[in-house]
């Protein structure tokens, strides 16, 4: 019964849901459209064509498809945890991918225009973000999808898990508004103060951002909206517990 | 004997506390070193010195204080929770008197130096932060400190209330991280890619006040730092309930 059940607060549930499908995709589409019809479009050839995959790959990435590897906890109630888990992982890995490309496209132009690399405040908060990010997805495979930490290891790091894949979701978005920042001012510095449509497509870009991210900072830490506990998972628990210990993780 | 026993995790909770504090400190000073080295210091005339109180005022009232106003809630768990609540009231109000300063400097300045408002993202999301602050003051001096609303509704509120609270303190850090880049950008583009020292200081200004929100999400999301439930409280909480139901809002 408890399976087939929908979920507490369901249909504002599948609003929210639905509202920040909208802003995150809304969010990677005007980042295109900024890229490509504002600033001439992509390629990959050293040239600022080469670096306008950045923002895209960054946006789409980090903050659209790390926000959903996230919710899939929250949406999938009803799946067994163990192919939750597997979507959970490889979305991750594949924003990871994403992020990645969009990085390198930045290093390459960089080199190619001789522009200096890490000076700013915006690759300082990017890089930290990655690298934990990196960090968060390889300790999330060793904890949850390969066993190797005790079940009580598993549990107790699991808040945090929880905590730092919100703070690294948080910490995206204010590096891709950092990011916003320092394009516009590279740009359009002297039409950006007078509303120039690049500079407000691209302000309505980061209040979109940040929209997408207080909407699922919301869902993730609603206790109505978490996966309730489930019979069928602890047993599932059971098959990648190690040796030394009872009991099983709580649900993300 | 609750009432005098130490908070679980009290000695970790401390040293979180402590680290806190010095991140949010050396925060505020780093501001005024920048503004008072770097960009000649601070006055009342219309002046770019008028404009350096800006950040100062930001960064002190708007993210050092509204942060500390929300941690008032873990830190006096022994105290009177009518007292806590004064606390957390008159800290966020000096936070906000500070942060409105910050805003009226950067107008006069922008109006005596003929520069357009509004224009940026900083500025929208810096706006949008202060006016949701002053919206979030007003609801909780409306819910908690004067009893208009029933005890069901200031129970229902409080969740979001304390959500909207961490968004708040989120959302202001990223408006200074927007504030911080737009100025060096104004100031020193030139020299910022060549690790002026200019820029290198409010970098790390920059990396300060991520640690400072990432500490503070962290002391006010665990379970184990929350305020514990208190008969005491319970009554006290009678005191403020209106006519219609019956309980009161659990702790924040």
């Amino acid at each position: 019964m408890e399976d087939s059940a929908p979920p507490r607060g369901c249909s504002m549930f599948a609003w929210l849901v639905g509202a920040s499908q909208v802003l995150g995709l809304a969010s990677v589409v005007l980042t295109g459209v900024w890229m490509g019809h504002y600033r001439g479009g992509f390629a990959w050839d050293g040239s600022s064509y080469q670096f306008n995959l950045h923002p895209l790959c960054m946006v789409l990435g980090l903050v659209f498809l790390q926000g959903d590897a996230i919710l899939v906890y929250r949406v999938f109630q009803n799946e067994a945890k163990r192919n939750v888990k597997m979507l959970h992982g490889i979305i991750h890995l594949l924003a990871l991918i994403i992020s990645i490309i969009g990085v390198v496209a930045v290093f390459d132009f960089h080199r190619a225009a001789k522009i200096p690399d890490m000076y700013s405040l915006h690759s300082w908060c990017g890089m930290a973000t990655l690298v934990l990010f990196c960090v968060q997805w390889v300790m999330g495979l060793l904890f949850f999808l390969f066993p190797v930490a005790s079940s009580w290891l598993r549990a107790s790091y699991l808040s945090i898990h929880v905590f730092c894949g919100l703070v690294l979701v948080v910490m995206s978005i204010g590096s891709c508004l950092l990011g916003i920042t320092e394009k516009l001012l590279f740009s359009i510095m002297p039409v950006y103060s007078l509303f120039a449509p690049e500079g407000v497509l691209a302000n309505i870009l980061g209040i979109l951002l940040v929209s997408f991210g207080v909407l699922l900072c919301y869902m993730i830490t609603r206790e109505e909206y978490r996966r309730p506990p489930n019979p069928e998972e602890e047993s599932l628990s059971v098959h990648f517990k190690t040796l030394t210990e009872g009991g099983s993780p709580t649900t993300p």
